[in-house]
């Protein structure tokens, strides 16, 4: 056993982030990968290899129990598992209270450069006429717009209320059908899809003479490991439940 | 009288277009501004001040009249209004069969930019898996999308039939309403309407593994003129008709 | 005399900016321009004018003086001329805490978007491996990089320093001269000179998959007013110097 | 042995590009693989598999004498492999004048999109008052500018002269050292180097009012492969010598 203090235990390590995690946390100098399960592997062996983190990269049906076990044995947990709806939300933050030490982040989203964009995007939203967001994804993707660019612009919305800004300015009278995108929380979202493409966004937001671009491309799955990596650095000294990364950067936004 | 060989004419000279049009041809060393007529002018006049050639820049109820008046007396004509449908474009064809050595310029667009921008998306779309148009413009425009993006979407998809390209991918499955855009030609086409911008378009071409973007940005009106004033120089040495501005340029490539 | 609560006296209002603020103001619903005031000009005539608040706007020899005048007529100050050094600064701080009630916002950018721009530019720089940006102005600019640009490459290289990360990587062995562009603390700048545009910035920041983008893009001066309006909406609440329109927007950076 | 007309041979199948080239040539419907050498294999191998063609990806020391080998045997050669140098050419131009019915494509890049973006900004250099060049690679890459950036700037430079065109303008007076990039052919070009980038360029153009921009985007090798099979599916019908794959692309305009 190793002076590591971040010995890492990663729950899903055969898929495809998993598999990513294995590597990224074998090549932290400050971290010490001491197991790797997947489907069929006994939790208790984590508690056996000494792990004092839980990277859970599961599927919706494990997570729960997993994060469970994890609070209960004193390990903190950095989750990016999805199916979090609020009941489970609740359960996990009052088993929290009953362990006071232990810290789980629960991120949609661990790459570090969409989770700064989601952030200013929200932020500038309120000092400009206009709003507008253009998601671009390769072509295999099922759904329209990305969930990323729902969220943005349910945030941006958010912000642009709150400080009184009216709708965005648009004199449109006659349109092809979908010409003008979808419109979310008031901000028009047009969804492109192309061959070559990962995971891109573009926030567009115009007043008289100026505009501002907040772009960001996601051109492989490797862009979340510093996420992951930044959130097992961070989730041992912020007891209770944090949903987002965004709660561990330094935005004081 | 000079000996400037290109002896202009602006007919319409009042108009936000026609303004810039007379300045720009006060400006060009090669050429003389001989007369600068608005509504209720005389076009004879035209020709006691020894014009060679033509802008006409007024609306389509005038510009029929005084193309075929300009023709009539050996005058070269660049036609920057609209309203030439396919009966007048015949009648004017015939016209100018009468008068050999004339030649008209009939041009929707003379920004440079937007037609070397339209020949080339044209020209690569057979090349790529993926294409598809984003377009820009400021919040007062009426119409989505753009004139200059159905006509592009409508080149790429006639380019993209004849080489038997097949749709672009999509395995979109659920999509909110207008999510995806307009479909032209094949060609999904966004509209962003945002205060600060003037005329913009962007063309997206994507294959495996890389993209292809071709963008034009027109921030200001007087991005015309160095098309009208290309068009006067060619002219005269192109008789008969000419449409688009494309006819003139060098782009066999 | 109407009952607007900002009632503003513009200096250097035959200025380019100036003649741009006499307009906004004017447009303003919630303020009154009660003074526009060229070289010449009595400065007491302001005060019988019953102005609240100042717009500076003029030339570095004139600017100290004006804000001094105001600042003792317990007038609020919006500041845009350039030329305050630190020693006019620190005597500024010292009369303004003999007139605790009044506030003076100096600021050398008042385009929202470029302020916010520099903001996020500086906020994410320490969360990248590389950084760097490209500066694009019209082409009589004598400058290069731009004041813009080298400021912000100034704070973001600080912030980068303050989390210890290290340079960009860069494994340039042979280059042609100025290839990489200009250093400035740290950061590489480049500066693009092209007929047609105005002034605009796009900061780069990557890491392993992924890139975050933040342009701004400014086409005309008229881009300033919202922030000059900001600023007068908001100095009577911030007694003291405010250094930077950065201090009034709701950033929490 | 199939029917398929394009029998095709992988010559240096093992490298980075070969190896891709293996599985592209599979997939293709209308090709099939009939050997894949690397080091030390015998040539001699690929007559008896029956091979029409041959795809030399191999090093500049061997590809001279596979070439010729395929040439005297009457097989079509695309070839990927840099050292041909003008010796080399002539030799093969003898060698392909006595077997007049072999086809060979030479090309530096097989990337259909950036020869397309190449092509274009040279197109269209002439048109714009303004031209610069940033290209952008990962920060591995050890020269700068890249060779394809080097390659645009010549070309849009011949242009430009031979249109006419003077210099794009430039007021700078004062600069940083490297600020305004390096100048190719009176075109000034810059390159960013970023992680997590692979290979991107654009041009950009400007005249009063308006710019065009030519972006090509290289986000993974495997976006050589359509070119390669475009190269097979030609060049047994364009006999001698072809340099570069635009001689095979539809670019008249």
């Amino acid at each position: 056993m190793s002076n590591a203090e971040i010995r890492v235990a990663v729950l899903g390590a055969s898929g495809r982030m998993g598999s990513e995690a294995v590597k990224a946390i074998q090549d932290a100098p400050d971290m010490e990968l001491v197991a790797a399960q997947g489907r069929g592997d006994q939790l208790s062996e984590i508690l056996s290899a000494g792990a004092t983190h839980v990277v859970d990269l599961t599927v919706p049906e494990s997570t729960e129990a997993n994060v469970r076990f994890a609070v209960e044995h004193g390990l903190h947990a950095v989750v990016g598992t999805t199916g979090w709806d609020t009941e489970r939300l609740q359960a996990l933050e009052q088993l929290l209270a009953e362990h006071g030490s232990v810290g789980v982040l629960i991120a949609p989203n661990f790459a570090l450069g969409s989770v700064l964009a989601t952030a200013f995007a929200a932020k500038a939203a309120q000092y400009f006429d206009s709003a507008e967001i253009i998601e671009l994804h390769h072509p295999k993707k099922v759904d329209a717009p990305s969930g990323t660019a729902v969220r943005t612009a349910e945030l941006m919305g958010q912000a642009r209320d709150a400080a009184d800004v009216g709708p965005s300015p648009d004199a449109t009278e006659t349109a092809l059908d979908g010409a003008r995108g979808a419109e979310v929380a008031g901000i028009h979202v047009h969804s492109v899809r192309l061959r070559g493409l990962v995971a891109h966004q573009e926030v567009l937001l115009g007043s008289t003479g100026e505009q501002l671009s907040i772009r960001h491309d996601s051109f492989d799955r490797v862009s979340f490991m510093p996420g992951v990596l930044l959130g097992l650095r961070t989730v041992g000294s912020r007891p209770g439940l944090t949903h987002g990364l965004d709660g561990y950067l330094d935005l004081g936004l």
